[in-house]
């Protein structure tokens, strides 16, 4: 099936608003040229001629979106956690991310990161590659072949990392992404590059300022690191004593949401001036539950961020993540979201626990607004969806569709995923 | 294949102690009448008649032990988890035990949990069922089957629950607990009773002082909850004003450790004294972290309780906790204690995050030994492997046996489980 229409019939659930999961039962859910037109109880005149395909006691979500990850890291996830986030940089990511420099070793690792990524529940993702340019291109080519829709960036780096793995200075980093912009044009239906300095520590003013520069020339989104832990930030302050506060020395930059499109992973612990300013430029925070407690980060006031209106995805962080689905991500924003309730006393209502209808919106609508219209079932919106099949998950008693959705939240693997679309196009 | 005498070859792990676990790869794991001879990197002379089961490139763990789990809850795993505990216990798992008096029901939803069990990692459980004789000797029964072994306690409760799920008083609850264990004599080989009263908010202590008078009769061990959450200590302090501690009320009644193995799911805020007393009488921890998340209980210090050489073991606590795999609570587990490290600052070196050794050790040697000789393939121990097939997680660098099992802890699902053996049985 191409970028056709079609009608898929299921219980269908999506995010009206970050409070309010809907779900229709057994209805018909229309696809005309990769764009939804919404559910019917029946389908209307005008759509009758079109093809019906019978997922009837499946459940139909939207495509999830995955707005942090790395993809050279897929190939160590669930290693060496029990180390702290500097040892295990330097003991297992930094070499890691030094392999790719070989395009075999790249073609072997990232031939499996895409075919799981084309067989997972997500559709959309935002995806840090590493340093090298043609492994970069390579990722981008067998993830173009898979039929997801991503951002994947080629990363910068010139200093405060072991000198295997940094560009030589500003300048070559520069030529590098010149070189790898040039090779990206044309070239891809589905995938678009995206500017992604590593973080404030690994890149220098000019290197940044350079960046920018090429934003935009490009007119490119932006994405990176925030705020993840204390000695991290207090490294920033080192690091560029006139900014403000971390997020600052991004926006010093130019590049921190208002006219580009901007994710900034963790914001852990962003103090409330940085809060206020990502929320008046429009920055997506991509929560990273399961990273941030690997790591020993801490846990993300994301309550606070969603009813100030901000805009908030998940991350799945691989590989400070272990796993890389974000039906998972959705749970664990859960739990942690409890944990920080009981243990970070003291304040009050605007730290409440996130619900399972705030975590589907972060993991559908809200992080997929970033790629455009996407994340949901209404009229207009572009048809991702996924196909989920519960039957294994036997029960003696009759299950709503809502309730249905909410176990699968806490029990889907990805043997759970038996069909996706993508902007209309079937996927597997 | 019976109780019978066999060899294993494949990729042996088990933990020595709680900071170590030995790997070995593709050697021979012998057992004789359902009991480990250990690992040989050659099949000794006096061995090689037996039978080689080739699980080459496989990995064999010990069988895992859920120190925690409620069978009745397994039903509504995953449901309703936007609720706080008194809410979910009102709306959620008390209407739900109270349908547990229809034996066809729990005839259905039991057959479903047994099935489960059967199928997953868990070759050693503790388990509450509800107060209802009947349908906690069909639970005994459809378990027996299974193969795995297990203690499950019919439910005392006679005060402070709705009346619908309340035993009248003591004496009926005295009377159905008997009539219960007369009903289980010599009808089981791998399943036991276990004395259980719900918590004490919901026994009298004319309950627990006639329970105990049974335990002793019978000789049984006991599990119960302990210092789950505030509210509930607070409570247990009014209903209890000479008990020093949450503890002690138990102790009062002579069932807490000591000569009764004992099983206290929780000990997420247990005052020192508690545990010193729980120490001294060997009474074992469930350590249940997902459960603790969900219902907003919090983090318990068991860094502390390893350190201290205090027994402890992982519990799935289904329905508080969603996922009753014992490999998904020890990465739980490691990080809650990355989260606790952490947030509750200010106590040092007590509580440091947990390692993938000492998780894995919780899991299978620490729950363990509740049973016996169990959860590890050292020489005398009871035979529970457990065989992984983690192929479908694909990597493009080599990896050692040692990191191919952390990362089976963070990735592995159901899926990955294709044999089991029980006390030398071959279980499917």
């Amino acid at each position: 099936m191409g970028k056709s229409s079609y009608v898929l019939k299921g219980n269908v659930c999506y995010s009206k608003d970050q409070n309010t999961i809907v779900t229709y039962e057994n209805q018909y859910l229309i696809c005309v040229d990769g764009i939804s037109m919404g559910v019917f109880e029946k389908i209307p005149d005008i759509y009758t001629g079109l093809k019906v395909v019978d997922y009837t006691d499946k459940l139909i979500i939207p495509g999830l979106s995955d707005l942090h990850t790395h993809a050279p890291q897929y190939a160590f996830r669930g290693l060496g956690m029990d180390h702290e986030l500097l040892q295990w940089l330097e003991l297992k990511t930094f070499p890691e991310e030094a392999k790719y420099a070989d395009i075999e070793y790249a073609q072997k690792a990232y031939e499996i990161f895409a075919d799981d990524m084309k067989t997972g529940a997500t559709t959309r993702a935002a995806i840090f590659a590493t340093i090298h340019v043609d492994s970069t291109i390579l990722l981008m080519d067998l993830l173009e072949k898979t039929g997801i829709r991503a951002y994947v960036g080629k990363v910068n780096m010139d200093r405060n990392a072991p000198e295997y793995l940094l560009e030589t200075d500003a300048e070559q980093s520069i030529q590098n992404t010149l070189r790898w912009l040039e090779r990206c044009e044309g070239r891809y239906e589905r995938i678009h590059p995206i500017i992604t300095p590593r973080f404030i520590p690994t890149c220098t003013d000019e290197l940044m300022s350079r960046l920018s520069e090429i934003q935009q020339q490009y007119q490119l989104p932006m994405q990176s690191h925030l705020s993840e832990n204390q000695g991290e930030i207090a490294w920033v302050h080192e690091l560029c004593p006139q900014a403000e506060f971390y997020g600052d020395a991004y926006e010093r930059t130019g590049m921190f949401g208002g006219d580009v499109p901007t994710i900034m992973a963790h914001c852990v612990s962003s103090e409330e001036a940085e809060i206020q300013r990502m929320k008046e430029r429009g920055v997506y925070v991509a929560h990273c539950p399961q990273s941030n407690s690997n790591l020993s980060s801490g846990i993300a006031p994301v309550y606070h961020y969603l009813e100030q209106g901000m805009n908030v995805g998940l991350g799945s962080d691989i590989a400070g993540g272990s796993s890389f689905s974000i039906l998972r991500a959705m749970t664990d924003a859960i739990q942690v979201s409890k944990l920080r309730w009981r243990l970070q006393s003291g304040e009050g209502e605007t730290q409440k626990p996130l619900t399972a209808a705030q975590a589907f919106y972060m993991g559908t609508k809200g992080g997929g607004s970033f790629f455009g219209k996407v994340g949901s079932f209404e009229a207009g919106y572009e048809f991702d969806a996924v196909v989920l099949d519960d039957s294994n998950l036997r029960h003696p008693q009759p299950l709503s569709v809502a309730e249905r959705l909410e176990r699968l939240l806490y029990l889907a693997n990805e043997t759970h995923v038996i069909h996706k679309y993508v902007s209309g196009e079937s996927i597997f």
